[in-house]
């Protein structure tokens, strides 16, 4: 393996690192719904068809442990959570909206 | 719902379709590794550490129904088939470099 073969090899991985946080079919979907401010988890819900209850907090359990969202309990009677972008989480806002372009353009 | 929200709403459903395309777990890997040149079945397989054959067959099958990739088949003896992006899937490429450096600069 020359030595670009091995750049292309350790970018490749570190791709791969990223799109495990990232790259899931829901999480760039949950970031684009934060965009424009917090959200409460039922709010979530509502906003991305298709996804499930589970899948959602499975998600947001992810996203919140590798400091993309903060998670925000309140102790209200019934207790309400609201998640937030994180300043990183949030520095993805142009990426998402470039892919969003993207697709306005080419797909169908 | 008002009129933001509907426009979110339909945002969002635009985005999962967009997603639905590209945002697999290997589908920007693939497309990265094809940035730099054509490559053969062999050396994407190689070159993104953990896909198995038979989701490397899959996803790259899906991107060539959705214009994302071309596949030319040569009638070499063992016979050898190459992928390529189209213009379409090669305006991805800032998209997935910005991505990059979003990674290195915030992950690890």
């Amino acid at each position: 393996m020359d030595k670009e073969n091995i750049e292309k090899s350790e970018n490749k991985c570190e791709l791969q690192k990223i799109l495990d946080i990232i790259g899931g079919k829901w999480s760039m979907s949950i970031i684009y719904a934060l965009i424009s401010d917090k959200k409460r988890f039922k709010e979530l819900e509502r906003m991305i068809p298709g996804i499930s209850t589970r899948m959602l907090v499975k998600e947001l359990k992810n996203m919140e442990e590798n400091g993309i969202v903060t998670r925000t309990a309140f102790a209200t009677v019934p207790p309400t959570v609201e998640y937030n972008l994180t300043p990183k989480g949030r520095k993805l806002e142009p990426i998402i909206n470039e892919l969003y372009k993207w697709g306005l353009e080419h797909i169908n």
